[in-house]
């Protein structure tokens, strides 16, 4: 049998949009997306779960109530379920998150920002 | 409050083992694991979960019984739960797992290449 492996860059180059992730990996109830930050998400929390963001390429920042943390490419950090968060980007930014399958970009906030999960 | 991110290169500059599993982040019931692989691991398989790897640095494959797959740095793959596999690299490979916590690198194989799971 042909072993495909998921190439990021590959990967990166199908989408431009900003803040819209996208699947490529499954594990067993759980997502990879890959996802390009450039400018301010909105504030929002996932009541049910953590987040991982491992920052592929680039830098950017959540910004926490009480704080923030700065990543840059080769760094991850996992958000608490529950705690409000926002992610920011000066410069495009490439990311890879990890959460449950089905989480919804904006949490609990929604809004236009609220992406569909798309698998590329 | 100060958040800290999870630097890959810091993390690997702590060990030196090869095949040798250490946490570095934890996301719900999942462990983020950084390992170092060079040469062969065991034929093995994990009954009860998928398993993904993500290349950080270098060149590996994972042999199956009906194929192989090759990931360098920028790749991943999720080899399915219940499917036998092979780690292998021929120069030193650093890699990320992502699995739920509690997983035995070895798997059913156990042996002497079974390792405990240490927080670094």
């Amino acid at each position: 049998m042909n072993y495909i492996p998921v190439n990021f860059n590959e990967k990166f180059s199908k989408f431009t949009e900003y803040f819209s992730p996208k699947v490529i990996a499954e594990m067993n109830d759980y997502s990879f997306k890959l996802t390009k930050f450039k400018g301010d998400f909105v504030w929002h929390k996932h009541d049910n779960t953590d987040e991982a963001f491992i920052v592929i390429d680039g830098e950017m920042r959540i910004d926490f109530r009480d704080g923030a943390v700065t990543l840059k490419s080769g760094e991850m950090f996992v958000v608490p379920k529950g705690v409000e968060h926002k992610p920011i980007a000066e410069d495009e930014c490439r990311i890879m998150l990890v959460e449950p399958t089905g989480v919804v970009n904006t949490g609990d906030a929604g809004g236009e920002m609220t992406a569909e999960d798309e698998w590329i």
